[in-house]
């Protein structure tokens, strides 16, 4: 028998730990696609990650729900039905030839958690759902949030009409296609009443490699970056002959270079400050149609993402790209056209959220860290409809969005434990 | 009448105006590919053009003959038929896309020179040959001076194996479709013997609009660049996800961004001390198949053309080149692969050519003007094989390799007639 409440938790999610390992293999199974896994989002991969998991609740007894956009809920209902619920949950999606726990940890860790409750023979005051989360991956749709915001109702205008990169078809006929109902989505029907959610929370792999550097399992979010994105942005300077004397060039491919480097110094000076940000130039490139080796680019294209974790840094970053492009447009005598701008507000931790993970963390023996997230999650589409929010990171080598995303069992059980003594604490008294 | 012998060559020039006005249009007709031409090197658009050039040289009463590589020599013969040779030529072939002038003006210019000597009832001492070369631009095949170097029996070994970059077919393949003979041009036999060559003499495009910044509608050439190229290199980095911290990131964007900026301050190092050269990363892109606006990039391609009129000039950049490879590696954690590497000699001017070329514009009342060349030329392959060499530039408004080259009929004649003024004093005297 375990000698603490914290210990008697950690004991019954250590017992999942079967549960656990055959969910990721299964996982891991549907989206296969060496290297690495492909679960793409209103696709035939993510179709079968929710058959997955929607398999493992129906065994487990919850009650499995679909939201219009295809969101996937899966509830150990409450002795309260009219007590607001908490929503355990990520994403079931990866990006192309990604690894297998970027976003299903999180489901995952709340089938496992809820299993736990179930073993240690709780049912909670409040309904406590299991979320498995549409569509988080941007780079499909170049759309933020998709599934966790059409269920808070605050998708935004056009985002169903974004065309997936590969298929070239809308994200309303995706989402049609997968039993979801686009028009409730346009219309801003809300299957989740944010006032009529207690908190939710999110198991995430930390896609850095700082608690690998810090020799710890896990670490407590305290914010989610907020950021700015041009997806398609373009610049035009003039096609030339190689032999093109310095003066005369308007090489569109030295001024995407320019604008990177400078870019990169106001990273650079941020972090001298101890100010986190990050940016980055995911696609970066010559015109495949036009380029060659004797000309002079004369097209040139990137997509920019830019991430702060406070408001005004960001606004302040904002305002420095524009700087950058006039800087850059007057000494390479080129034009830039940044096309169109998305934006995610920063996603604000819940401070009691925050410290009840911490002092979770501690009463069950593992070592007390925090952590900026260093990406954006579906947590932060939460906080911004006002709904407290809490996250933890797994420790993790190999960084996420790749192939070898490395997380260790034993590191996501005892994350798992923090989580599911949080429930037990704040979902299950009185 | 003429009251000099210059003045009777430009009126003789000037009366073939027609023939070269139609000459341009018939070529432009064979390469029309909107925008611009395309005359596709051992291809239908090359094959056109020297079908048309040969149609005019039969119409002149030249002698026509083919190589093993296909380039066309169109011969007004000489009262001496063992004396050493003059040539004149450009090649025919455009890059995708490109203008009708780069290269083929040239050859407009060798038959129109020679219409003028027999409109002046000039024979020649000696063999007066039009050269149409074949695959001067080394975008399709990424080798240099293929048509020139074959004749030559320089072409380097490897170079038949080349892939054309759109066809995805061998050099020898494509040359053998198109009449020649690539087991004679890989055993080097030679179609023009270096010692039996008194010069060769080039007309061409400006590249750039130097003669238009100086008003001035032609130039005599002080040289040409030889240059080192890597058509294929690659930067290998970590794909990561796009909010990885800065200190962990392996980015190749930000890598090959860094490369290009220090190279290009190197070029503006070189520039302050007015010593001539160019660098050009005329592909410079990431991954198509791997990258994403929420990656950083872990892979980035680019090909590097660096060119400068001094073969000490050009070994420092080559050492200069190695040294910001090392530091970018030192700085951004990641490997440059460099790939193969081509080279091409700095083709130096023969200094009594370009003397009679000078004399011969002020002799005809042009300003004289004198221009290091930005581009490569086939002259080059000739002065590398030891012929004696020069060439003429002709002021052009829009740079080359674009569809909007811009080169007025009467430039174009002012220059053709220093060149027939020079056929008139060295190949048809005594």
């Amino acid at each position: 028998m375990a000698e603490t409440p914290a210990a008697g938790v950690a004991e019954a999610v250590m017992a999942e730990g079967t549960l656990a390992a055959s969910l990721f293999d299964a996982l891991r199974r549907d989206g296969l696609d060496e290297p690495g896994v492909t679960r793409d989002p209103y696709g035939p991969g993510e179709q079968r990650a929710h058959a997955t998991a929607t398999a493992a609740a129906e065994r487990l007894g919850l009650r499995v729900e679909r939201d219009f956009a295809a969101n996937t809920y899966m509830t150990l209902p409450g002795r309260d039905a009219g007590a607001p619920r908490v929503v355990v949950g990520s994403h079931l999606d990866s990006v192309p030839h990604g690894g297998n726990f970027d976003g299903a940890a999180g489901v995952v860790a709340g089938l496992v958690a809820v299993a736990a409750l179930k073993r240690l023979g709780l049912a909670p005051r409040c309904d406590v759902t299991v979320m498995a989360v549409r569509a988080e991956e941007s780079v499909w749709f170049q759309v933020s949030y998709v599934g966790s915001r059409s269920a808070l109702g605050s998708l935004p205008d056009g985002a169903l009409e974004a065309k997936r990169i590969d298929t070239g078809r809308t994200l309303a006929e995706h989402m049609a296609e997968c039993g979801g109902d686009p028009d409730a989505v346009r219309a801003r029907r809300r299957f989740l009443e944010p006032s009529k959610l207690r908190a939710f929370l999110e198991l995430h792999i930390e896609q850095a490699p700082s608690l690998v550097e810090d020799g710890k399992p896990l670490a407590v979010c305290t914010g989610i970056p907020g950021n700015f994105r041009y997806p398609e942005a373009r610049i035009e300077g003039r096609n030339e002959h190689v032999g093109l004397p310095r003066r005369f060039r308007r090489d569109a491919a030295m001024a995407g270079a320019d604008f990177a480097m400078v870019l990169d110094r106001v990273w650079e000076e941020h972090e001298a400050r101890s100010v986190p940000m990050a940016a980055t130039l995911g696609r970066f490139h010559t015109d495949a149609a036009l380029h060659g080796m004797t000309f002079v680019p004369g097209l040139f294209h990137f997509s920019l993402d830019v991430r702060a974790y406070d408001e005004a840094v960001l606004a302040g970053l904002d305002r420095r790209v524009d700087g950058i492009v006039a800087e850059v447009e007057g000494r390479r005598g080129v034009r830039f056209h940044l096309g169109r701008k998305a934006r995610a507000a920063v996603g604000a931790v819940d401070p009691a959220i925050r410290a009840s993970l911490l002092a979770g963390a501690r009463a069950l023996g593992l070592p007390p860290a925090e952590l900026g997230s260093p990406a954006s999650h579906d947590a932060a589409a939460f906080a911004e409809a006002g709904v407290p929010m809490g996250m933890l990171f797994v420790r993790n080598r190999n960084g996420s969005h790749n192939p070898d995303e490395a997380m260790e069992l034993d590191d996501f059980l005892q994350a798992t434990s923090v989580l599911a003594l949080w429930l037990v604490e704040n979902a299950c008294g009185g």
